[in-house]
């Protein structure tokens, strides 16, 4: 059991999970010495959690490959050995990121279709949540595997944020069509000539992010990584600013105590905790991250997360609307780009 | 003259310009049948201008390939020739980003040391300002052409905003020497391998933006383009969101006017206008880029970077560094290269 403050954190935040997901069942992987007491202890815990001891524990400064090496006697592995053999429907781990990723990629391997998995996870925007991928698992990208995840992007935003018709855009430094990588380029051909079903909006740029021009985000793992990151950063200099300001005088401290609901009702709606969970799309199996740094609530989120993947049939979609997007054009992504091309 | 707003915007820019720097005298190019009888119409702007005339104009949609070839009659292609041949001290222009930079690069050309100039600007931290570049001038990078940019933004962060030991960090997505691209584990090992008179950070993340944990933020013009405007994007989110906390009810209406003149402060602080002002670093004279929707205060604080890159003598710094650093290396950028891989 991975994460800063496993597994104090993970178990409340089990706890909270619990009351609001009632029919949600827990195998949790780890130490059975260290886990057993704290599970004994709490009856509201003990009804809904089995232990699966582990021997090992992936590091968090862990390289992915040592952690594939040497790591299969680890809590991690073994997890996700519980999800590829069917005794969990989905997981979320709060460990090392890369090697969850790696491991998860050997075990379960990507559905049909998809060559590469990608992390997704859903961002506030002015006009409602988008979904933004991937935000890390590739550092290097070419069009097939952004055309992958544009079609997972659109499955995601269809199902489990409910949306009738997604439009999806392609994360770019202008939106004329000459602007960018050769990859983009490429990428956006074969999405704007290609028989897909989506509504491919064309390129967005950086801002369109908070504007939330688009319901689906589809980038490279750099780029998503850095912009995400990037709007993190953001988030918290304003809120250190705001806060400095309300903190400034003893009139702004009145003043704060008219206007506290208000803007922790903004808080509430920016709230890392809230976005927490990021999604490994394209595989075998359901996976979740959670950040490792989250507290119990945030840990909650991301379980919520793997729920609802689970709940939505997520990974069952994605395989349909491959073998449908297959049928629909007669080929396959390699195909469309030829296509796109000639 | 080019801009959204332009020539309006423009000359009321300058006005405030004026008032600021009462030293510097302006030259503007463009349609004098226009310009000739605004600027007559006012009498301090008749003191400190001249007009160039200019029969055309390089519209915001040109490709920089389009506005080369047939753009040497613009006001654009004139301005950079009054810098090129020393009549003006630095030049600024709102109009179509690449057309400028293409041109630039064409007629002023690369310092000594310096094989593509890059877009550089300042932006708010919890900490002070930082300076990140390249902002999109570059959308594929190689590592002498990053190391270069490092040399550059400490000179920048040195002279103009007078840090004595600047430090440098590279964007990746994760602070571990394997993390990210050949590219930039390359670059950081230039970096820290060489004799470069910097202090290397090392890796930095998108939220190191934000919390300014370095006072250089060196990237490739794609990464660098999209980090800046996720950031614009995420500021403006935030805005809306306070915006309609206040809005939201007559108590918290109440607790605005209390609270109002901090929270001004604090949009003063990261106001987009406040850091207008790209600059074009790298080129044989000095060439700054005013946002094309930014407004005549905006406007006037591009005029001050420039003039700010004018009086630090910015270029012949940059010139005398580079000398430096190769004197001290006894190598150039590829033999640093070189000499870190060996």
């Amino acid at each position: 059991m991975g994460g800063d403050q496993a597994p104090d954190m993970v178990l409340k935040g089990i706890k909270i999970a619990r009351t609001r997901h009632p029919h949600a069942h827990y195998l949790l992987h780890g130490n059975e010495a260290v886990l057993g007491p704290m599970v004994e202890r709490d009856k509201t815990l003990a009804e809904v959690c089995d232990i699966r001891h582990a021997e090992g524990v992936v590091g968090n400064d862990e390289k992915p490959s040592q952690a594939l090496r040497r790591g299969r006697d680890s809590s991690l592995w073994q997890a996700i050995q519980s999800v590829k053999e069917g005794e969990a429907a989905g997981m979320v781990s709060a460990g090392n990121t890369g090697a969850f990723m790696a491991m998860a990629k050997l075990s379960l391997r990507t559905l049909p279709g998809i060559d590469r998995p990608a992390i997704a996870a859903m961002m506030p925007t002015q006009r409602g949540d988008l979904v933004m991928l991937d935000l890390g698992a590739n550092a290097e990208c070419d069009a097939d595997n952004l055309v992958q995840f544009a079609i997972m992007g659109e499955v995601f935003a269809r199902t489990v944020l409910g949306l009738e018709k997604p439009t999806i855009g392609l994360l770019n430094i202008g939106t004329e069509d000459q602007k960018g990588t050769e990859t983009l380029r490429q990428t956006s051909a074969i999405l704007k000539t290609s028989s897909l079903p989506i509504r491919f909006h064309g390129f967005v740029e950086g801002d369109d992010i908070g504007k939330g021009t688009v319901d689906v985000v589809v980038t490279d793992g750099f780029t998503g990584n850095v912009a995400l990151k990037a709007i993190e950063g953001t988030s918290k200099l304003y809120s250190a600013f705001i806060r400095g300001a309300f903190e400034s005088s003893i009139v702004t401290r009145l003043g704060y105590l008219l206007v506290r609901s208000a803007v922790n009702k903004v808080r509430a709606r920016v709230d890392p905790r809230r976005y927490n969970g990021a999604m490994f799309l394209g595989l075998n199996g359901i996976a979740v991250k959670s950040h490792g740094g989250t507290d119990p609530l945030g840990f909650a989120n991301a379980v919520g997360v793997a729920v609802d993947l689970v709940s939505h049939g997520f990974n069952d979609t994605i395989k349909g609307e491959f073998m449908k997007v297959q049928r629909a054009s007669g080929l396959d992504a390699k195909g469309l780009e030829e296509a796109a091309n000639g």
